[in-house]
């Protein structure tokens, strides 16, 4: 396995074993669910921003198949590596909350029983997604890309708690939560309307990107696959 | 519509969509007021921080008629152009009211019945406006305006838990949150002397400006429109 | 009255209607005193970051006669002007103090009934303010005093949360305190042992300075007055 | 004594402080246990943050006896050094519980009574320690080790909230806190497993290092005393 693919992979399960993590947490310790979040959001973001500056420089810190797939539709990322990506951060959300699950004494996974469901909660995660894919786009366009462990953990942390679906923002993190039934968990009916509203918000932050940071006029990017070094 | 004006606008309406979805959310969540108001402050200074980051290139990141204002008595913002960035603040700011209020399955407006009135919160708001004028003069003065999306929310934070009034200090905020029947809601009998102190604090906080910071001498700038840079 | 003497004077104004206010701001919203003693510490240290990067610059942002006091046992504030900066941080104190009253509603002055007496506490003083005088010096040796509106309030911040005391570290922040009968206020007569013991750690952080940064053999600094200009 | 030892000494002194007394601070204040943990998160990380930016230049800021470990593993340090700093360490940690203790008013030292045993919070030391591991090694590798003071309490601050265990991480902490009957306490039978799975962390984290941040190839470290500069 490459190292960046390894690299999106330990990312997303160290990033989903705080999400969960932090929330059963903040259940198991205090009955105000306020508290709970405010745990689940500082955990979340600091866990975020590490996890992006230490594996930013190996696989770029995507750790989210919406990411994945914007990149991929502006060819900064080739097809079958995106393919790698995004299945390397599915696999890595259901490890991760095992492993929180497991920290906690809980059934490694559990089917959650947490409905998000309506209109409200699924603009919710187009405003989130929308914000992130956003803010990515600036940080890339105006080469500030150092910026990125600080400034996508911010946008992820107010959004956390200003959406009403306490913004997932992120596909690969909306499968892995079904499998929990703590304070973070989705049920599994309401993933898909949660993925594709996150990738209408993907698509709306890139577009945002387009309006505020154009690309400058360039030479066509080839299409081409990578020249072969192979003295023939 | 020119880009700046639309950054204003995107801007102003996604700052006060956290400012109140924040507050629903706390709400909703706890029932301890100082809970909901961390969780307020928190998700406030956070998409603060990083709509400066993001839009500051683009339109200056006012999202507040105070600041719009006292950059158009320095000159440093024509008034035309002042014009339509405080009508694209208000606008923004309205509408997202109305997004964070649809995100919680509420009224998309509705009027506030929070009563805000009296000399203590007017002074809380003379002394928030204030601190946020003379920061922004300071960074400008020194010319450290990439500090701005860390000291702005630094300073609003900490005004929004020391000052009686949870710190407003923005006219066009004010607005919006008389359309919201929430925690950050304010009555729209209270809204007018609250813009009539910020305004007073505004010119404090410029006043404190040219005391630490005084515009060193310079050519006298010219108070004439563009010029036109047609051959004739 | 010299810029730098109204710099200090503000500065410690503003500090202590953040410490003062938003204790004020934490028990009108909660009846956890942790909750208080969180939103009193956030604000509180956000609010301070705020004032020694904009004032810094002006005075060298003390707004602790503690720091005053061991600059001029250093030689780097000649007396006449140490003497200047801490009238006006004692003045400025009582003031803030008076406004963070003023903007709840509360009597502008009032003598506080807390308690705040034996060794625990004054033990807890000794360790915030070495603390801070240590953190303080080595900015100042290191060259590196651009850090310190990151580095002192964060060090304030963990002490608030850690030692007994809630650290005052601060003669002038005392004296203030002891008018408000709110959460962050202290009682009169517990007022002396405090200054005695932030005095003894203020002596103890110059001494960790010393060993930790011992300053480099320079040419004997001259204790003559400024060199007087006139043509005679 | 050498000024490094006597720096591991004092700042793990003062680590304890902070994680011990900011527990009792929270408990004293607050029913809330999730308030209480964050009390006592947010003070040790901007404890932990400062105390790694003052003695990080004289000791390398270490604190942690899997730290200083696994650089004599890899010759940062040698053995002897490693030895007083393990020593320093752990005289530090427990003399920094007595004096939370005492500010508290507590008995100095007393044993804790809080168990912490099962696979649960077992795996839990092992993600801490692996990934604090990790973060230095990528801090190391890469050359940014100024950012040490930002990500390593960025890391610690997540696994306190997301952990089963709290993160403790760290032998030395571990063994201080058996000294505290208080929320930061552990009995002394949960001391040895904490830390031999703190160990298993340590290393998995430093091969995590070599996994993402491999050394390149280098001349071979001479294993030689340091050369002795008399002239014979």
């Amino acid at each position: 396995m490459p190292r960046r693919i390894f690299a999106e992979f330990l990312g997303t399960a160290l990033l989903l074993a705080a999400i969960v993590g932090s929330g059963i947490m903040g259940q198991a310790l205090s009955s105000d669910l306020g508290v709970v979040l405010i745990i689940n959001t500082l955990s979340t973001i600091s866990a975020l921003g590490v996890l992006i500056w230490t594996l930013g420089s190996v696989s770029g810190g995507h750790f989210n198949p919406a990411v994945t797939g914007i990149a991929a539709l502006r060819r900064e990322v080739r097809l079958p590596e995106a393919g790698g990506y995004v299945a390397a951060q599915i696999v890595g959300a259901v490890l991760g909350v095992g492993l929180a699950n497991f920290m906690f004494d809980l059934p490694v996974w559990e089917l959650s029983a947490n409905e998000r469901w309506g209109a409200g909660v699924w603009v919710g995660e187009i405003v989130a997604t929308a914000g992130l894919l956003w803010v990515i786009g600036a940080l890339t366009r105006t080469g500030k890309g150092h910026l990125g462990p600080l400034l996508v953990p911010l946008w992820i942390g107010a959004a956390f708690l200003f959406t009403s679906s306490t913004s997932f923002a992120n596909p690969a993190v909306t499968i892995g939560r079904a499998f929990t039934d703590t304070f973070s968990g989705i049920e599994l009916a309401s993933v898909a309307p949660f993925i594709v509203f996150q990738l209408v918000g993907a698509l709306l932050g890139a577009a945002l990107t387009e309006i505020f940071y154009p690309r400058k006029a360039q030479p066509e990017p080839l299409d081409l696959p990578e020249p072969v070094h192979d003295a023939t």
